[in-house]
């Protein structure tokens, strides 16, 4: 579809899909690892988290070819337990990592009933909920958190910039309804979401980052002289802490000073940390008992009164649901000026541009 | 010491578990239970957490007097695989069915590196950290999650109360530090606090709760009427349904409109949910090097640069810690106005009042 005044042009998920796999191709990735690591971006993009897709592929290619990347790790399990294990990625793409994790968690999961798979020398692994998702085919909740790739903001208190926005992600399958899929930064904004207001040349809303004396910053590319600032105030300086120690600290991987910025750094290996857990319903209870329940939950809330001026009552992960429904019919918008960018990568790789 | 000028009177924790161990004793329960059941809410008062622990005893009572309670159950495992298990907390006090589940956790984790167990007719168990701190004494982290005990706001954008203040809390051990123990509502401000400000006479600061039209409440009497603010707006909302379909859904208890007000009805069984989660630090990493990695990271945060006007920088459960280690020398304070409610109770029940 034609970039012009209908908006920015869009493509199938296939096409992005299919050029993505040939950058990473390009950077010396086997075939079946850059086929991988597109498939799970372009979920990021299919789902409309459009901050943690294909707009990461000018910085994820200058770490493949800054040394930051292995591009041909040698995945493995580093220490095991019946319901638990950690991954140690070789410093791979974060996605190959927490794909890798994920499998295990899930067939951990089945023996065990639950299953907690973390990841060490692992990196920036995408959208959270692409990995919370998977268990959900094998009839299973899932939950994953991460450290985030870059230190954001300080202790509540402070002004040293020690956490990161480290997200938690937790997929809810249903029966009818949509699942409901929460994804979320313990700050009021991601990064990913002012990455995006960057390309699409918008303005930050007051209250997602702050200057060193408190003042909101709006202008996205001034955000990095800011911080971000923690949902709830303490409350989420408190479970971004929390979450950083699980997923990173337990798991012999970098929290606090010692993440590496890799948007500012691309020959540094990162050692970041994540986890997934894999609960199977049917050890819990009957499935399609637990299905109708989730369904009735999910109508009971959507089906409730509405505040004046409230259109409609949303469940987690639903907005982004039928993104990706309408996406499947209509293609993933591609900002001009990602556009360019994404040429200029795929002219210095010398593989086809996109489109 | 008497209730004088110098503020409420104080009593050790020795004596508010005896007599709060007597008042359970009075309702039928066997004395182990009760003993234990006055244990686990004195320590909610020693940390500080004042809204979780003595101040419920007249409501516990009237549940254990009107049948809403079960004084005598029987807790057992309803179902079990591996690293899970669901505990049927047979209508029992909260406390007594995680304390049961906590030990199962625990024990299965030992053997499987982590274990969740959920609780099913459970009730309300009091301060979530308690629990959470449990594993800690065997070199685990602890991850606990509720379902609140009546529903106080509504899904974001609606106006019918489905949703409660469902807590988690997160316990992670260190070396010489005191240990990090995260213990937050999903709410702004849990119940508890609020019961706390009525007790104390204060108002509520505005951001807590809300009225129909969104104006602040800032009188505790009148919260009831109100709705309680989700931390993050719909982040909070999110992880509350998350949590919620997690610690109630999964395990059969109840959660969305099914919930019952325990504050406002002693009558009818609850059938609350809860969840632990425990990690075996040492199927990880050694659990020496962990707890000075956490040393490190608290230390990092301690003495990271403040803002102008910061006297101290914390972490997650300091400020509570250092109120058990004060109260553990001068006492625990009970306020008048609450003093007159357990003198009553106790009359009523014709055991010996406190103090």
């Amino acid at each position: 579809m034609p970039d012009d005044a209908s908006g920015p042009r869009r493509y199938t998920r296939a096409a992005i899909e299919t050029w993505m796999a040939s950058v990473f191709r390009a950077t010396g990735m086997p075939d079946e690892d850059a086929k991988l690591v597109a498939r799970l971006m372009s979920e990021a993009d299919l789902f409309g988290g459009d901050g943690h897709g294909i707009i990461r592929i000018p910085n994820y290619v200058k770490r493949l070819q800054g040394g930051g990347y292995n591009p041909r790790p040698h995945i493995r399990i580093a220490r095991e337990r019946g319901g638990m294990a950690i991954v140690d990625g070789d410093d791979g793409m974060g996605h190959l990592v927490m794909h890798f994790a994920t499998q295990e968690a899930i067939r951990r999961a089945k023996e065990h009933g639950i299953a907690w798979v973390g990841s060490r020398n692992s990196n920036h692994a995408g959208a959270a909920h692409v990995y919370a998702r998977m268990p959900m085919a094998h009839d299973m909740i899932g939950l994953y958190a991460a450290v985030g790739s870059a230190n954001h903001f300080p202790p509540w208190g402070g002004t040293e910039l020690l956490l990161s926005t480290n997200p938690i992600a937790i997929a809810l399958p249903t029966d009818k309804e949509p699942p409901v899929v929460l994804d979320m930064a313990t700050t009021v904004s991601s990064m990913g979401k002012i990455k995006q207001a960057e390309i699409r040349g918008e303005k930050l809303p007051e209250g997602w980052v702050i200057d060193r004396d408190g003042n909101p910053i709006t202008d996205p590319k001034e955000a990095h002289h800011g911080f971000l600032l923690p949902i709830g105030g303490p409350k989420g300086y408190g479970l971004c802490f929390a979450l950083g120690a699980l997923a990173g600290t337990l798991n012999g991987a970098a929290f606090g000073r010692n993440v590496v910025d890799f948007n500012a750094d691309a020959t540094s290996k990162t050692n970041t940390g994540q986890f997934i857990c894999a609960l199977s319903i049917d050890a819990f209870m009957d499935v399609m008992e637990y299905r109708h329940e989730m369904d009735d939950l999910v109508r009971q809330m959507k089906s409730s009164p509405k505040l004046n001026g409230v259109e409609e009552i949303r469940l987690p992960g639903e907005r982004s649901w039928h993104t990706h429904i309408e996406r499947q019919k209509i293609g993933i918008p591609v900002p001009l000026a990602l556009q360019r960018q994404l040429d200029d990568v795929a002219d210095r790789l010398g593989v086809g541009r996109l489109g």
